[in-house]
């Protein structure tokens, strides 16, 4: 046990200081390298597992609601990116110029691509011509850049991989019915994949994506009360249609413009993940996403059949469709039981010579470290009823941090005080619509403007900032 | 049959003008857009379909072979490119230049990644410690950047897609046996998956790879007898590892360097696959990497039963693992034919009434238009059957092509001959390792050195060029 001490010695405590906790988890489990590369970072094989498991599980879900991958350019030519001009204005600050290919200056600067709707449209317009070739439902896996100037891994750096969805439709309200559809892809993915409850909810005029005429946001809550947004989907209306010329004949033969959406996630869901379910042992990997989801430690593997029978159990889940890992190293348990808590294993199977004797096994679960024996018929039918508990678990303790973080305020002075006696959280709130209040309340409470939930309330009249009529629920929250 | 003869007119015939053709092909079987990015490309949902079964692929052989997938990031500041002499030079001339973040200057220009080595190594300096880490196998999915000056779609691009494999062993010998390793894991997948024949061998001195001991490379013979280089393998010996001082702690307790591989294949595969397999109605695609592998065609679709038969079938198909696509729309037959024909589908299944009255349907295979009467019963032994024949089909033309194609030499008269007799194609050749005459062989005949292959032959006893002993048989040919 002296060794795993250690171990768990070098993370900070998360109530200690919670970013360095998280920064302690990102390096410690493996999940990224710095590089010499300013605000960029590696992702090392155990972080990129994580994501391809992402990957691939959001993948069949946009596959099931009809959309296709593709793959455009990584450059944007000056003049393309300023076609339209609030989306120029959001991105052009933040954006990497390539001037020079070889030694030769480029005769127009190309931007590295911080998100894609422009060379999308420049597509749209060269293939779409009828409404028979509509709606396109197109998505793309990349990676992007945006020169943050300040950086965290996963949370904010200047590269990150994404995926891209970009959509054209006939009608605004198929587009609008796409935007929602995604949106609710991206919840229902949070909750049943990485067991994350999140908010769902428009975004506030200040707060669209540039170019949009409606963002649709998830919110989630991390462990410190922290606001995260989780995944944007965006309703664009006919605006970059225009700026791009992007006409189709009807059935009446008439010209019309289409209707666009675009919607995204990206690395950032391990950063949520890190921060909704870790603890002061490490990682606490949802089941679903967990690069191993059982890991075999052999106890006293010197003994005769010990690590016979880790191997032949390690071939039995994997047959059954687990992800699992024996470690059969001449690492001590205890460094073993220390190292897999850390990566966030969500299952842990021992087994010794009297376990043997014994016809069964030890599983022991990652988030509340509760031991099951299991006879060895029996294992791969309890492994994923304890998989499956863990998940609901994680979900169910996520949801409750939620919910009790979650607070009702009628004033700014009510705000400043739930604040101050709970924590971190969400504040909910009436307001009238009016930026004035939204920057007033930010100023006052430290808190800003997440999103007017989907499920609206009616908590009180007045707004809480100005006192006059309130038009909208809006959820408030620090935020990463 | 009108529709039919106007779609493939639109095509330029192969033996006409064979770039042509190439280029019909990637724009009208939908493979690919074109952008105001010059010299880059939008692949399109058909296209993109296509890379994502050849990663699948590759990646499962991969990772069956032990290695794991990472993510480095996409730029690489100008003093790391710089630490290796040679690589530098190799591709200092050719890389993109980001110079401004947002609207400030850079301190220190950053290159868009052309290859990975500088990042890799970095990373390998600060991860790699002791014999206990090594080896290290690395492998990554990504786009690249070269600033070429000529482009042609999935042959030659300033942006492509590819894998980079990148290794770390403690001994040389180990770090050969990888890169012949992975040499052969690409030529197996040719083979199998592709029906493509390559020869294996070793570049030239003069062609190897910027900072390699030795580039080994498979090479394919394209139809027109041009030949393509189809994937690479680098064996670096110690020279990275003494660059970045990538160093580990032996079980003597002695300092050691690691020695260092790099492999890679690109989008550029999908190119092969067109030239390769490609006729005058368009794409002809192997089984393995076919998006759709079986397109259902109802004939007669308006009357009773025939949509509902076609809809049974796809679904019975689906769940028999085809990939299959079931064309109900209201084009002609005709052109459906001749669409899917040109998207190079292997097998057309067509069903109508009296078909269906029969209890049977009828398989078209697109390589050889052989049409196959199969009972409903039967369909999914009789389809997968008719797959696996289509692919020997296409790999035992391909492989008679090569060998036809291949020309053995003892003069360069003999070459200039030879290929004004027989056309383009491979020329094997005695050489005695000699960049003049490697250099002169090229001025004389047009042809390049294309690599030394592993089944050396005894030819001749002396060199093609200057007539002294020979050291190796070598091969030839004009490349893309």
């Amino acid at each position: 046990m002296a060794e795993q001490k250690k171990m768990v010695d070098e993370i900070t405590s998360m109530d200690v200081d919670f970013a360095q906790w998280y920064t302690d988890i990102v390096k410690k489990a493996d999940l990224i390298d710095y590089s010499s590369v300013k605000g960029c970072m590696v992702i090392r094989p155990y972080g990129y597992a994580i994501w391809e498991n992402i990957q691939k599980l959001l993948d069949s879900r946009f596959k099931a609601t009809g959309h296709e991958n593709v793959y455009m350019p990584m450059f944007i030519p000056e003049s393309l990116l300023e076609k339209e001009k609030d989306h120029v204005e959001g991105f052009a600050p933040e954006v990497a110029w390539v001037t020079h290919g070889g030694n030769e200056k480029l005769a127009e600067r190309l931007c590295v691509r911080p998100t894609s709707e422009t060379l999308f449209c420049e597509h749209y317009a060269n293939i779409i011509q009828s409404h028979r070739d509509l709606p396109k439902l197109y998505n793309q896996w990349c990676s992007v850049v945006r020169w943050e100037k300040t950086t965290r891994p996963f949370l904010r750096s200047r590269e990150f991989l994404w995926q891209e969805g970009h959509t054209a439709h006939a009608t605004a309200q198929e587009a609008i019915e796409e935007t929602e559809r995604m949106l609710n892809v991206y919840a229902d993915f949070c909750r049943e994949e990485l067991c994350m409850p999140v908010v769902k909810g428009r975004k506030t005029e200040s707060d669209k994506f540039a170019g949009a005429e409606a963002t649709y946001a998830i919110e989630a809550l991390m462990h410190d009360g922290k606001a995260l947004q989780a995944g944007t989907s965006h309703y664009f209306g006919d605006g970059f249609a225009k700026a791009f010329n992007i006409m189709f004949t009807d059935k009446d033969n008439k010209q019309q413009y289409v209707h666009q959406t675009s919607w995204g996630v990206t690395t950032r869901l391990i950063g949520a993940v890190i921060m909704s379910h870790g603890d002061d042992n490490g990682l606490v990997l949802p089941p679903a996403v967990a690069p191993v989801q059982i890991v075999i430690l052999p106890i006293a593997q010197h003994k005769p059949g010990v690590l016979e029978k880790a191997q032949e159990l390690k071939e039995r889940l994997s047959a059954a469709g687990f992800r699992v890992k024996a470690d059969c190293s001449e690492n001590s348990a205890g460094w073993k039981f220390a190292e897999y808590e850390m990566k966030g294993v969500p299952l842990r199977l021992e087994v010794g010579p009297k376990d043997i004797e014994n016809g069964q096994c030890v599983l022991v679960r990652r988030d509340n470290r509760e031991k099951t024996f299991v006879k060895f018929e029996e294992l791969e039918k309890v492994a994923k009823t304890l998989l499956d508990e863990l998940a609901s678990s994680l979900y169910n303790k996520a949801l409750d941090n939620l919910e009790k973080r979650t607070y009702s305020c009628t004033s700014t002075d009510g705000i400043i005080k739930a604040l101050a006696d709970n924590g971190d959280g969400f504040v909910k709130t009436m307001w009238c619509g009016e930026e004035a209040c939204e920057d007033k309340v930010k100023e006052l409470t430290g808190v800003g403007s997440r999103c007017i939930p989907f499920e609206q309330e009616q908590l009180a009249e007045n707004c809480v900032c100005c006192g006059k009529k309130a038009k909208y629920t809006l959820y408030w929250a620090k935020a990463y």
